[in-house]
């Protein structure tokens, strides 16, 4: 029988949103613990992650209740290192290809979207940013996709690493919650859906959403900023 | 026959000195190019690496001189995309563990102690910033490491991905080079060197050292903070 995982999240975060799309994708049983990140318990800092953030699993060891962890499972932190952790416990589903250059695409799809992507779009949200900032952001994610498929052809956990941030950068924009001026969330949006330019960005993004790996896991809270 | 591997790289970056750590310990042989960050070839960024910056690699293509790259290299940048290309690349080596909890230990080390040790040392250099971050970084690292060994026990990736910051920070501090009061970078240096609160730390730094793949890799460049 496979080992045990506890993963603890929380429906506004996307970094803990990463970690479920992985999950997900992997096909491994999981139980999801959801943290309110306005109230955590107690006992989430002491006995699951010092940092006291989400997303962190908790791996193997004894049959217990989520909110009883035990010292005896691995306690493993950061969105980064966790999809990285369900691509190498589930070999066979594939969540990284096997060859050496495209794993190294796909790390760097990660390292390079999520700044540019999630920085933007926060600048943005939080101060009323120039939202040229997020043009130039899927500027730089349509020349590094491929013609055909995902990051890097068939799907990956670099898909899982950005897409939280285009989702609540949807539901935001288009919902028109963010520190500018009343309407030019909306515009934002409306060009990133109409503007022919930004075709391969919108396939690539619907065709993320289509998965059922995001229907089920996302929730779109609107969220203060 | 392998694939050929240029590796462009600065002997002042830290970042740079990851992947050549990684390539040295990897045992897989590769052309080191050395670039002039104050006068890049013109070369460099259009042929190689588009933001311009070390480390990068070219691997593959035709048999080229590393100053005339080839369309048909595959490139590849980011000192963390590159170690872990690396490690993909000579499996053989282990340069991370096989264990997927232990490779998630690794990368939750690099997650960890680059920014608490590298932030910590910068705001002393640059800043003239309370050295006690530094200290508390230390603690951070004596707190993730084993009894023995590095990392994670055996050499990894991990370790490549911190000692240049190790490095670096002890050059620095022991010739008094920073924005502090002068003797204040020999002095921390100094406590991190005899407090015996610190000894997990000197001998894991100290076992870093003494490998040739640092040996044969670090230039102590009096460099400009």
């Amino acid at each position: 029988m496979p080992e045990q995982i506890t993963l603890y999240t929380a429906k506004i975060c996307p970094w803990a949103h990463r970690a479920e799309l992985a999950l997900k994708e992997s096909k491994l049983p999981y139980t999801r613990y959801e943290i309110d990140l306005k109230n955590k318990p107690e006992w989430y800092a002491p006995k699951v992650n010092l940092a006291s953030k989400v997303p962190a699993i908790a791996y193997g060891g004894p049959d217990v209740e989520a909110d009883h962890p035990s010292p005896e499972s691995q306690k493993i932190a950061e969105s980064g290192v966790i999809i990285e952790l369900v691509a190498d416990l589930a070999k066979n589903a594939e969540l990284l290809p096997s060859d050496p250059i495209l794993r190294a695409k796909a790390r760097f799809f990660v390292e390079t979207v999520t700044p540019a992507f999630a920085g933007a779009s926060r600048g943005f949200l939080t101060r009323g940013e120039d939202p040229e900032a997020i043009f130039r952001a899927v500027d730089v994610i349509q020349g590094l996709l491929p013609a055909e498929g995902y990051a890097v052809g068939q799907w990956s956990i670099a898909d899982a690493a950005v897409l939280p941030f285009f989702a609540r950068a949807e539901v935001s924009f288009k919902n028109d919650i963010g520190a500018y001026e009343e309407g030019n969330g909306k515009a934002t949006w409306e060009k990133l859906e109409t503007d022919p330019k930004y075709a391969r960005f919108r396939k690539y993004f619907n065709d993320l959403k289509s998965r059922d790996s995001f229907k089920e896991t996302f929730y779109p809270v609107s969220s203060p900023y």
